[in-house]
């Protein structure tokens, strides 16, 4: 297994979630990727929580909708740092119920919550925490961080060449 | 075992719980209680909910408070119906997030939501529920609703005396 | 009349109601649908509500928006277990006017509610109702849920397809 | 029966609901007060609504909390204009849902709504109406405002005492 | 100047507020409409309020949006019954600033508040208001809730035709 | 006059609103104080915010609770700059009208909010709005800028002091 | 460097951002903008902030949407005053997180926040603070609100020619 | 330095903050506190942020309230996993505002957000960070989770001694 693993509700999250897959491949990080269902496939996200971080996992990034129980559950059976997407699905009331249902563990049980669609940062904090360990990830990270800078600094040139530089 | 199960996630949720097995014996109708914690003994709420329906349990009742996943996993396991309780924990945002965990389940996995500390309600609902096929529930159902009337009209002569009567 | 009895406010609800029609006859479960509006026509929904428990009905299924009092009133004048379905109809602000009219309902009345616009999960839970007494149901129910759980498989098969197994 | 009715689904409400009786005593208006509950005497709901305009009554103030269906169901039943009171009871969502339940009401039915707990309000708005054709009231409503002028021009002076004149 | 005075902060509230227009001219009640703004025209506001109910105007229904302080305001300054209709505007954080800040009126001075972009039940208010003197009004109200009536009547054939009598 | 007028709806509002008078008195601005009422006081209002600027007033810092129409209202009838106090009052629902109906003013009429119950930074905002042409006024925003580092440091060192310095 | 800076974390709040612009030259301001982000720019935004009241900026607009850390983290740095822009972009939670991550400042740190995307009110907030010193400006503003008032005039006639004079 | 570093905004979050502290104690894991403000020691912030992980710190806890920036600011500037701790301080908006300003950090700079007060959680969830590669600190989670299991264990048989086994 790879050692983050994207894991998500329906595929109808995917269209959220691949933002996770990119960022990481950017960042140099394998992850694999899998449909898991707390509400309807229940047997199959016990198996895969409580043996992850035995095949090699080290963390796993969950994405739910809703009443999106996933990553809590997840959580609940793993002793691996479980980060937590809410995803604002078709039948959610704004968000509001993805990211609080993900968002109020109660104390014991922590998931890693990240913002409203924020597959990206999930990836990003998925790599910043095997970056720990791993100097080559935590150098891609600061590379990354650099390169943002720039984007912003072009946006800054195309700004002031618009309104003048003062 | 009893016709309805309650369960929930702590002791302290008994507080608001025991409401429901009140009014269960005041409608006559038997009820077992444990604490099972999604987040905590997960093993234990898979066993609990696969096999409830197996031994005599018709309704089950499921309180939690903040990121409440209990009701909502319950039913992902069991055919029997699930009644949510929402409980303002201490940790709660205002009732918000324990509302909307248990609510807004995805399609395919009913919770049947009652108000946030409804277990008075959670109790009286699964009685309906029973009553559906057991007249004398029901007639029980019926007499509790008279009573409620005369409640009323006792608090109506009150505010008659009180105020004049028009 | 049929053992489910499906109401709401208005025939612009269909579009959302409709879902619970549909799932109650993949269960097997006969229904009649009617449109009886608390504020429209409060005399009709008096009516049927204080006889449908004597024609067979075991439960109601009411669905409505905004202000959203017709499965309360239903429910205050009933000894049957009435589902809720909040509807975000079109003057509703984001659905919280329809969830919270129907969900806080005072101790005394339950009312037994779906998450916003879960019309199918109200036919589910009225079938699982329903499976308490009857095994034919039960069954169907647990089908169901098999079916879930192997659509999901479906999704995982292709989501491992597109991004490799791990 | 007097001009204005005021009534509440509990009598835990009178202490938030006397204000209105009070502001109207003030202003010379005469009412009636009663425990009317929609959930829990539905009968008596109809009755009252159905023939208050018949028995004399003008103006119909309603206050409730958490589902309040009654101002709601009042105002499908009755030609007068009602006042609605949102309630903020102890089972309560900060008040939200009193609210929204007694605001967003549809097309048609209007209910007169105040702010949360606003009673005193509702009593002079009831006097308001009474005084488009009465102009008795009329004046003592604009001697009423003249009052509140007065009491904060009291204020002012105490303020300015405290913190110099500028 | 009519019984009935119809304002407005802009002319882009007209789109929800000629529904007021449209429901009094059903009712046969003659309105006038302006447009008058608390914050761009506070004088004319001003001049507006002190002097309505001088000329005849019964009834005045103010509509804004966002920080809604025209209904407020006018209140304020006048002796008549004010009904405000929160106007979802573009610049809205979902209707729930105007909502606030025309129904959260402190006591003293009432804004009668109708649901958000509710300007046809303020037109429905208004001609209540009348009625409670006018018997003529009265009657086409009475009228008015017959016709509801029919329309949900008729809404139910089509229903049980398409899903069958029960 | 002053050059700062700080105002409020009512005396109930000082227990907040005299931390502006406290800090500006910190920062040597004099300040003048008031009561003054949008909805019981309009023309005192009026007369106030006309003629303002014309009395040396250059910043006027306004604060009211629930539909709080004060600052707004002031700030369309002065062409001075108007700080808005959100007041938590005890009508308020949990300061989402105070906060809303102060911070969405319509586009030409800005009225620059400070956090709820944020009186003392509205004071420090006067300041600084002042401090842009009186060099005095700045250098002690910037020294208490500095002391707000200084008690910071303070903070740091006993907590260091606690749990040991790493 | 000119009297106003206009900065924004990314040019994609350019769309809102401009309005403050436009309106700043309509009232003779000139101003500089710029791209600033809190979050991928921290040094430049450290920069920029420590020094612009040496370069003779007056004041400062910051807009920024999401967990909208710059109007703050500005104010942090410089004795000037900080209007900030809260700006809905497609990552926000319907703007509340905006809104408050810019509100809800600590007591010594204020920003002066204005609407939801209320970039327009930015410019001439500021230009009011330019105003307190400079006679010309406060002219203009004085004028603008003079021409605010003349196209709620025009409205007016339209609307009265199609409704009628009353 | 200490491979956790805890800060927070205020000694007044410590009662808050001090649960991760025990915990990270009861996990064997040194860590380091200090009271670090955004807005009142920005420089420092600066400086320890751009460091930290130059001194061996491996994850950072940051905890405020409020418009809390501490935390994603300090994501700013380091390559280390952020844990930020939204903390209801007194001038929140019921904990709204320090869980939006802290979650809904834009794409590129992840804060692992953790429950409102949750600061235990924050501690539990650095453990597992630092347990990806430490077994020892893994093995102590998991035992920590059994402990969990039976102090649920432990109120499973007062209740069931309570209410009887079923």
């Amino acid at each position: 297994m790879k050692k983050v693993a994207i894991i998500m509700g329906s595929s109808s999250d995917l269209r959220v979630m691949e933002e996770a897959v990119n960022i990481l491949k950017d960042l140099g990080v394998d992850c694999e990727v899998d449909i898991v269902s707390a509400h309807r496939t229940p047997e199959k996200m016990f198996e895969f929580a409580k043996h992850a971080h035995e095949k090699g996992v080290k963390v796993i990034i969950a994405g739910a909708g809703g009443a999106a129980h996933l990553p809590g559950m997840i959580a609940s059976l793993t002793p691996l740092p479980v980060i937590g997407v809410p995803v604002k699905s078709s039948n959610s009331i704004d968000g509001w119920d993805s990211v609080l249902s993900i968002l109020q563990m109660p104390a014991g049980v922590p998931v890693a919550t990240v913002a409203l669609d924020g597959a990206r940062n999930a990836g990003i904090l998925a790599a910043q925490i095997l970056g720990t360990q791993d100097e080559k990830i935590r150098q891609r990270i600061i590379d990354f961080k650099s390169d943002l800078k720039e984007k912003v600094d072009l946006m800054s040139k195309d700004v002031k060449g618009k309104y003048g530089d003062g």
